[in-house]
């Protein structure tokens, strides 16, 4: 029994993985900077104490007067509440400062850093909820034929390079020929712009980066993703096995298997 | 003094090649499988003879009736000539047959090889024109300054790395974001989704791929390009020394600097 911190921002995940630190037999101490994250966290969490994104020097003293020296921070927060009228305290506003950057990763990363220099650690994402990623293989219960597993292998390489590159984590082909590959525009322009390209039939890859800092950020993918991707009449999806997170996965199989999208998940062939 | 067949296409290079070939004492055998290639030709080859897309055998008749065993393919020739209404000879027909794949490389890698067999070797595009490519530096007066020169450099990174996946040629980025990778949409969507995405600013990069076959296939960039360069407010353009042909390059210089675009050329920082 150890005490966890949650630093909870908005979507379904930091619900899910206090629910699995609780029945892994911890004590959650949640701190929602969302408003709509306290809702999920209702009877998972042993605390509850909502705190405002930008007082940075509240939160860490929290966590130490509680004695809690590790965290995970999950869910999304937009950037706009850093940068709009939130009031941040001198602490947050120093830490920014001295950021060469301000793209998200940058944040985040010095949020890990500020808290690392008061003992405080923060755990991967995925700690207590590894069972949740897929395994290798197929996600649904239809295998992808060969034409399909070969577009899902190409187009699962292809990400791997982008995210190579820092570009992105996602991809889309067909027949091998890449449709389109996310950028700054965002997954659902992506699919949008596929389709529009290449017709039916394309394949969607979402994976990991090589560098990717599993503490704040993991590829996951959910009901809009593949909305989109049924809209564009896509064959194919394929994730990282162990390193994608399927958002509500019940439903997400449920819908695919429904629309006849095959999901499948891959290993990447090289060690990280 | 020597025979060089040009098997011509659309564009102003087949003329702008034939001038360059002629003006360093070669006889240029032209035959323009485009009627407008025709045209430009005028004055500069020592002979033309049109010839029909799909007579393949009877175009390598040509070439061996008169002796000519080097031949430069250059100018664009649109694949639906040959999947179109076009009646093409048994020799085409087969050669198109033992192809694994129709795309654009492996037709004319095929038609290359097919010319190999007689005897036939077909040039880069780049011979005799080599004088025509930019030299690494600045390619109009202006100078780029530091940021600027950073996001060229960016970009022409990130376009080395897409060109080494087989994805495209062209990036465009601002302030070290990426805002359009090129697939199959093609340069001018993707100019136009960096517009739309990020605004005035951005920086493009065009290069060659690694495995670039300079047969074949030269990146180009023209007057098109710059127009829709300048119409997202773009602010530089980086192209690959010796390897990225400027099509037009007085009217595209004096166009850029009228427009305040900085056009650089870089060197790739490793052999290939």
């Amino acid at each position: 029994m150890s005490k966890i911190g949650l630093i909870a921002g908005r979507g379904k995940l930091p619900a899910i993985w206090a629910a699995s630190a609780r029945d892994r037999g911890h004590d959650v101490y949640a701190f929602p900077i969302i408003e709509e994250a306290d809702e999920g966290l209702k009877n998972i969490a042993k605390v509850i104490k909502p705190v405002n994104v930008g007082a940075f020097d509240n939160l860490i003293n929290i966590l130490i007067e509680n004695d809690i020296s590790k965290v995970v921070m999950i869910g999304k927060v937009n950037k706009t509440r850093l940068f709009g009228k939130t009031r941040l305290d001198a602490r947050m506003q120093q830490m920014l400062a001295n950021l060469r950057e301000l793209n998200d990763d940058s944040i985040l990363l010095g949020i890990v850093n500020e808290l690392k220099k008061e003992g405080i650690e923060v755990l991967k994402q995925s700690t207590f909820i590894e069972d949740l990623f897929p395994t290798p293989g197929p996600v649904t219960s239809k295998t992808p034929d060969d034409s399909l597993l070969e577009d899902m292998k190409y187009a699962f390489k292809l990400a791997r390079g982008i995210g190579g590159l820092d570009i992105g984590q996602t991809v889309l082909v067909k027949n091998r020929a890449v449709l389109a590959v996310e950028a700054i525009e965002g997954t659902d322009q992506a699919i949008k712009r596929a389709g529009e390209l290449g017709g039916a039939g394309a394949t969607m890859a979402k994976v990991s980066k090589p560098n990717q800092d599993f503490r704040f950020d993991i590829p996951t993918v959910g009901l809009t993703t593949l909305r989109n991707l049924i809209k564009i009449k896509a064959r194919g999806l394929v994730i990282e096995a162990g390193k994608t997170f399927i958002v509500d996965r019940e439903e997400f199989i449920e819908t695919a298997e429904a629309s006849g999208i095959t999901v499948m998940a891959l290993e990447s062939a090289s060690p990280e």
